[in-house]
């Protein structure tokens, strides 16, 4: 295929991913299949404030000289400055963010950086920076959920008043606020924010001190490292400390039912903005255009925040199969769980964003609304409980009942607030005009009192208890 | 295919499935893909304690008449024990688990039977009927965790002071202790038991009430249907109540992740039951034969458990895949939630009570682990670590030196505490003869002495407190 | 749990054949992990088709005695007509479909029985039959899609020329037929036919005589016996023989494609029917209603079989996690592929089923149709192609222009069609009246002459040619 | 989090992605969801063959001038060749490699780049750029699966005549050859190839000339671009030509199935270098150290090769999710098909590399082959074969009697054929001397004669047969 450099240099691996130029060299390929730099530089910052934790607790333990653990800080504070300025060079030849901070170092500071490693390995240093990357995706994609209920509670509240057909089967079902349907969300995201907490507590356990896996022979304090790295406490079995990756899962499987959320939200957003229900119009800065179709008007911050649920669930999937079956403790399968976390997290913060934008700068058409509530007899349930109230029928006669009333309407191509009270009671003849009352479309939503109904004034509630639940 | 209705009578849909039967009969078609009563009488419990949970309070709230109420909770009560009893006729006709219990309720109390219905839906029903499944699968599971748990330690106690190679990549590392190797697995289960008991938060809400989205004229009471069937409140947006799905995304998680774990152990089983590694031998009641082959004795338990983390994978992915881009509320999507979550559900108890089962009984060879420990050089690391203690050598120095000591032994064929001293001091010449006392197996373990390391008296001590903290 | 054992009838727990060769007898939890008669009895005739096969050649090869062989063979018959007359007891005791039939062959034809398992093991025998059943499947499937491409194309036909929006992004495009969006679904189960028909050949080959996995010293003709089951050939190699399941990988992957082209169809049915569509109805026997709402018209098949997608492509992540890591050569891991097979067959001739039903029996709308095409300016491109074609503009500039005057357009609320001369020529002065013979959704159609475009005339031949190629 | 630009440049969306920097600037969150030019740059080569085609039928037909046209021709060619030499600024603002190379081509070619996107859309545009390096990808990837097995039937070739013991269930079941067992992998390769093949036959169709869904009022020659482009035809329907991506879909599909081949041959490969087992000697090429054990020689690739099957169902996955449920024609969800197809694709490659490479380079150890059929009586087979065959008894009661005799072997402590023939004689009176014949190794894998099987010469020949059958 050869591939340009430049036209790869977004993916270098994949220049020379074709077949004959491995003939001639094992050694390539191994570094290219083994070589993880490309994507753990991610983790630099975690890597450092582990070992600057990890130094300064060797020092406190009197394993390493004073001296030298100095050192060490100072030129671990001076990659992390380099790195950060973008003067630091990565080197593919060293294979991963560990070594490739540990060779600077060495040149930084000399022997002494040779002693950093005492009493650790790369397998619960490893454990230790993915875990403190995931704590922060995790407190980052917090901050963005809640940044998305407080633009659809604001929206609630704007709304909490315009009817509009509730929807079951994608049928009008029966009428309710567009406020109430915004706050549906809202439970689905705080729930997502509660299952991300929970992870988190997970996830919060220092591995740290576990070294290649049967712990160490050096006077170390895994408490010490722990907590300064905010951890909650170390883990309690060295094996399973450089072994488990069940934290990066239930991330990964958190990421997914939020971005299964999103989609189902999107979906919503792409029906709404086809012109047949004309619901609500994007702004243009979630809007597109064609390349052949000058009139187009696309929602495509949308579909692609639908379609990114596909790749979450990708993630997940790839992390679980990667697990299956692994015996003890590290193997190097578990190298790739790094992409998959990073992928999803970016992904997600993504649907996220857009899915904040898209809310925020949507406008939203209470006539259109209105005017679809025309469609499909959404009071009928107000009817057949009308018959159940009043007139005391069981509920299944009261259903039957309804159902030759909505045949009658739909005959006459009218809106069972439009027949005649005759026409009501030739089918049912204790019928009386008070069931006009129950017909309109403001009645029904009105009637719905109960807890977590959708009565405008508990829309208006449920609004203010969501800024007090979640904001 | 013509397959017989008696071959496929544990899978009664599939003896029809065939082209031709469907040309003729679209209805028959339709009742085909659309009763769920094959699986969702698996709910029959669940959905009458949900009706009468609803009738009571429908009797409190005046809505329904005392007797009327009284003849339904006697009817239903009637229908459960013909249920329990094996007396109960399912029809398909009647689609699901819900009319079916209905239908026959009107054939026992008449027509009465038909205001039960008042103020709720399907839509609601059916999401209490699957919170209170998952509910109790989460505290089974957890009691089948926790078991297995039982017997991890139990083994860890027994074998808590005999060394073994510790493995990564399935090379020897260093030596553990086969109670540490069993703390490790304790560790992960009691991390699946924490993860089931916060998607148990999230299950524990109660749908009833919201009726078929949009709440209910009806003055109903959410919260006092909710102490009922031991919800911890009412779900807080009828729409959302009807429509969310996420809490058994997240079991079905939760059991993936779980099952991963399992899928973990059951691969080191069969690879320590392989006569080249010989660790365990699996009782007989855990072994199967060939039908060839008469000498066989093969862990098919653990395989298949090993296996049945690939089902229960499927089952999130079919459910995370039913509900993407799904619009709100209730869609018949939904309806194929029920299938996963019970299939995860059985495999797992099954793979649970198998894997405890093999725990349990199994026989491990401390032998076997002792002399497996004569390859591979697992003291290495001891070595470079006394080059560093005693020494001072900066680890990555140390590292190097043991590296050419591991070269020299490997070229004499020996185990590094069987090199002389003198060969030793070739390499480095400050090596004394202390160094033999790091070198032994049993010198390594004991020396591991760091929190949740692998020194004897440690897993004793975790074994010990893991009693505490799961038991 | 405790579910009563008649609602758990449909999984029935199961037994052992191990039970004299250990000392202890087997635990209830090992007969119910490793039982499988529940779900392969459904291989029943598989099963005694290639015992019958093994049998013959058995005797041709002078490997048993032609009176052995004979009272075998009509032992085998014997047994064929107890199963599919539903006399016959399937026993769990018995594990599997081959033990079922061998114990009862024993009983109907005594000693000779025991001769038939020469020369072969569970291993090539339960390969043979699973391969036998997948064959039958894709034969069965293709009926199945062969009959849902008729009715595409006999709708086509009708509606060859009823114009309709084609939509991208779910905006409308430009005008297209609704015989041509039928087309295109034509097109996608036509390569999903030619995906099953590229699978077959690699399902159809033998692995009888393999053997356990080296194959067998007795003088078998595995030709003879591959030829009488309809095999194309024996497969090369014996551990290949016994332990490939990609065969199966293969035939779900085909099932999870052709379900994805099922769901996508599913998804325009649910939003063609929604009342703002209101492109097509569902005939009553694809429409279903509520439990609460009487005027409700679901189209809960199209639902389920959007939704059993997901199903499928759980099934395919099942099996492909089980073989994922799995040592040559036979495993009992690979007992788990049977049911994902069945469950996707299953699911996928149920989805066939029921979109060939809905389709045959939809009613169109082709004023609905039409009035949809007002929206969204679906000409517009048309006219960008006018500026171009006539005024020897680029398309750039073409776009550009075209874009503005849509702006007029949706300004004035009117269609392309609508504005006047002048407002176009304000826009760009050369544009003449005869642009005015392109803005008409009829014109628009009737252009589309290109290679498999929408013009009618081209549907019509598209539809013809359809019938050619896969009917 | 704040990750450095340059911590980041390698995944450059990523260094921006978190909550805050969204607030402000909805435009920005657009770009960074909507441009794809990362990920479809690697697109370019296949984007300007297609323009050049596109453009040579435009000229032939009249379309375009000639003149215009040459200068098109001419730009294209430019750019190309500044991408190649690394000299092109790819821009986000221009979001995707179509109108990076447009903008660009307007800059050197002027006016006349408007012209090029005549009669054509970027739905058709990117549809065929897809398929053009769909297709690149097969042939690639046939290569070097061709290698693979050119690796394997070397390695058949020499081994051919070394005995090892099969397994099932990883317990040794009876002798085969090394070489025997290479070759199984050699036909599931195989299988992958024909795979690859049959979906290139449906990746190899143009959708060139469907425009943006209906196809075009231009007359354009959709042969003559198919023809130049090197695919067998236009595809038949214009709206399934932009919205089919079945043919990604069996991509990855078959990707992943050859993928669960690797991962089961990386599997064996990490089991055989277990000290345990000792089959197999990486080269040190394809071995890695230790940070913190000196001594240690990990299997890394192997790992890796098992591990990223994972990635690849996972990319499966993600394309299926995607879509699911996806209605016609083209939706901006498609644009998430490059990322998995491409990403799968270099994984893969990947794999086969490595495989193909520790295949050449590894040691076997015939002599631990050899050591290894000490244990497990894998002859025991032979021995229930030989009462069949001598003493005519059924097999069921020759596989009884074996398992006796295996019963007083293991109790001895011995092989069976250790066993005096006066222990056999005790057990069944009619052996004889001649059994012994049957009871070594090499008697057992020579008389392995049946087709396909383990016999010496039969692997031999079935090597060669392989070569004639794959290179």
């Amino acid at each position: 295929m050869n591939e340009s450099k430049n036209a790869n240099s977004a993916k270098p691996a994949a220049n020379s991913m074709w077949g004959g130029r491995y003939a001639n060299s094992p050694s390539e390929i191994m570094e290219r299949i083994n070589a993880s730099i490309d994507f753990d530089r991610r983790l630099y910052r975690q890597d450092i404030a582990g070992s600057k934790a990890h130094c300064e607790m060797l020092i406190a333990q009197g394993v390493i000289a004073s001296d030298d653990g100095a050192a060490i800080l100072g030129g671990l504070d001076a990659v992390l400055a380099e790195i950060e300025s973008g003067d630091f060079e990565f080197k593919t030849a060293l294979e991963d963010i560990h070594m490739n901070i540990e060779a600077r170092l060495k040149e930084l500071v000399g022997d002494a950086a040779g002693r950093l490693h005492t009493a650790r390995s790369r397998n619960d240093q490893v454990a230790t920076d993915i875990r403190l990357w995931v704590r922060d995706a995790i407190d980052s994609l917090d901050s963005q959920l809640k940044a998305l209920q407080e633009a659809l509670i604001a929206k609630a509240e704007t709304h909490a008043g315009d009817a509009m057909p509730g929807f079951t089967h994608l049928q009008p079902a029966q009428p309710v606020t567009f406020g109430h349907h915004m706050l549906a969300y809202v439970e689905m995201y705080g729930r997502d924010r509660a299952r991300l907490a929970d992870c988190r507590k997970r996830v919060n356990e220092s591995p740290l001190g576990a070294a290649a896996l049967a712990g160490t022979s050096f006077p170390i304090d895994r408490n010490m490292t722990a907590r300064a790295l905010g951890f909650d406490r170390p883990l309690a079995n060295s094996l399973d400390a450089v072994s488990a990756r069940d934290f990066a899962l239930e991330f990964l499987a958190a990421a997914a039912i939020c971005a299964s959320h999103v989609s189902r939200q999107a979906e919503e957003l792409v029906i709404w903005c086809a012109p047949q229900f004309g619901f609500i119009r994007l702004s243009d800065s979630f809007s597109t255009g064609s390349s052949i179709m000058p009139q187009k008007r696309n929602p495509d911050a949308a579909e692609l925040a639908r379609a990114k649920a596909g790749r979450i669930y990708g993630a997940l999937t790839t992390l679980l199969v990667v697990i299956k079956g692994l015996p003890l403790a590290y193997g190097k399968d578990m190298q790739e769980d790094k992409e998959p976390v990073f992928d999803a997290t970016d992904s997600l913060s993504l649907m996220l964003a857009a899915m904040a934008g898209m809310v925020s700068d949507m406008t939203v058409a209470p006539d259109a609304l209105r005017r679809a509530l025309a469609d499909g007899f959404p009071t009928a349930t107000d009817l057949a409980d009308w018959l159940v109230r009043v007139l005391d029928m069981p509920f299944r006669d009261a259903h039957h009942v309804t159902g030759t009333l909505v045949g009658v309407a739909e005959a006459q191509g009218v809106a069972l607030d439009a027949l005649s009270l005759d026409a009501m009671q030739a089918v049912e003849p204790r019928i009386t005009q008070d069931v006009f009352s129950v017909l309109s479309i403001d009645a029904s939503v009105a009637s719905r009192t109960s807890e977590g109904g959708t009565a405008v004034e508990l829309v208006r509630q449920a609004a203010a208890a969501a800024r007090e639940r979640f904001l």
